[in-house]
């Protein structure tokens, strides 16, 4: 049995080394040595090449080290085999860690309270209580489901919109497109967690936000995007946030990565920008994660959370 | 029956029209409003005057607007009768919202991001996972309490220091004097919600400060200051941002307060300011609270939450 490993703009050092003493009976190979194509089984990927698959004609899986797959499924040269996600505990925590500070950063007014600092104002304004507060989570799978049960902990009303119904305690889920307006209306901060596909791409955009709930935080509604700069179009946040139909906005993913220098959003104060920092797939819990699933899987287990690509996630 | 409120610095109509609704059987009185001091009960009190008490014999309880009553308990003529604390359910939830912002903020590197943002740097570097961040809380009272829990369901390691054993699920906490310098050497954010005793006095200084622990947290470690301006030695906490003993700090409160615009805090981009407005008693709240502690106690029942003045809180 061999798995390969084909991950670009990543060092595959690590991850072979932690694959290899994890899979003793397994041959593991990095993309950039010599291998027989007709032995790998497994294909561990991120952002493949184009000849990533070629001559894989033995291959029973492929393990996606993001969580979003996106650009892997547009793959030209995609293997009919089954395509399984990784879904990573820490990773998950992580980007809860992210939602949660910059929710919290927005429902206290941060972009206002630092304004006043810079010019030496003393002026006592008090931020709504997260309970006064709607946070609108878009995209409900583990990492939105995660988020908006820990905004729920800690006090905020919750939103969530995704395609279809869920039953989240204590959640007011808004399921389909015909809901999208209703659950945008009752939303004072939106958190993008979706999947990019092609009917999410460009979502966040100036009709969405004008859509969002205007009355209830101070300054107006915040964007927060963790997921995938393709959500977002860029000229439409600067334009909101300078006319105020957004108040603030949290970016931790762009158009284009890195940020080009160009972009008006570097120098927009009520615009917090991170390098796509919110959460990264770990390599200890990845090797562990997958591991398992191809030791189970070669004792004759199902593979689980596999991609739906009708779906395209 | 009769009731006095005596809020200075604090438009008092509200609450007077509040207690005359919920009141309907008692006289309630406003301290600029003409009364007769022999039929005075209960006092509603927040900074009272020197002659705040002046005749008041007939007194049978004093009702602290105020969560930390410091600056009542140091009046010269206070009264020896009961002093109930104000236990405001919104009150601690606004400050557990106040401290998760702040908290996250750091665990996040927030003053790296935006320094980097002004810069115009893409650079990622990851910051940790909140589980491996510890916040320590001194004071676990009502507030800390409350504050130790939701960081907790959030996912941060959690410490908690104070006066006697406490038992928190979830919290390793730090008992008495002789454990102060142990639960600072477990800490990486450090979050004040005592109250303000001759005890807790300048107790945010340079040497609590270097006992932090410091290889966690990139930048060094953190200081929240919710609870009093007394509790902190604000040269040293400047100190302490400039030589990197600390990383960064939140401080809603300040030695005098407006912070004056001399202050070298206003300047330091580390510090984080705010002008006293994590939590204020909430009027609505605050009126059911205690017109519902007047009604049981003059029906026979003890009154709760006092104060212990040996204490001092």
């Amino acid at each position: 049995m061999a798995l390969l490993l084909h991950l670009t703009g990543i060092d595959e050092t690590g991850w072979a080394k932690g694959f290899r003493e994890a899979l003793p009976g397994t041959r593991v190979f990095m993309h950039t040595e010599a291998y027989d194509p007709s032995e790998i089984e497994y294909v561990f990927a991120w952002r493949p090449a184009a000849d990533a698959f070629a001559g894989l004609v033995n291959l029973k899986a492929i393990l996606s080290l993001g969580a979003g797959v996106d650009a892997l499924v547009s793959h030209p040269a995609l293997p009919d085999v089954p395509i399984v996600r990784f879904i990573d505990e820490e990773m998950t925590h992580c980007m809860s860690d992210y939602v949660i500070s910059q929710v919290t950063m927005h429902q206290r007014l941060f972009n206002r309270y630092a304004a006043h600092q810079k010019a030496k104002i003393w002026s006592q304004l008090y931020p709504p209580a997260s309970h006064e507060i709607a946070v609108g989570v878009m995209g409900l799978g583990v990492l939105g489901a995660d988020a908006a049960k820990k905004l729920k902990a800690i006090g905020f009303s919750v939103n969530g919109w995704s395609r279809s119904p869920k039953n989240l305690d204590g959640i007011d889920v808004y399921a389909g497109d015909e809901r999208f307006d209703a659950f945008l209306a009752a939303t004072d901060i939106l958190v993008c967690l979706l999947p990019l596909t092609d009917e999410t791409a460009g979502i966040l955009n100036m009709d969405t936000f004008k859509k969002l709930r205007r009355d209830r935080l101070i300054g107006g509604p915040a964007l927060v995007n963790a997921a995938r700069g393709g959500h977002q179009k860029e000229a439409d946040i600067v334009a909101a946030l300078r006319d105020g139909t957004l108040g603030a906005a949290s970016l931790d993913v762009f158009e284009v990565e890195p940020l080009p220098r160009t972009s008006p959003l570097w120098e927009l104060e009520t615009c917090f920008i991170t390098p796509h920092v919110a959460a990264i797939s770990n390599e200890r819990s990845g090797v562990a994660y997958f591991a398992k699933i191809i030791r189970d899987h070669a004792a004759g287990a199902p593979l689980p959370n596999l991609v739906d690509r009708s779906r395209g996630y």
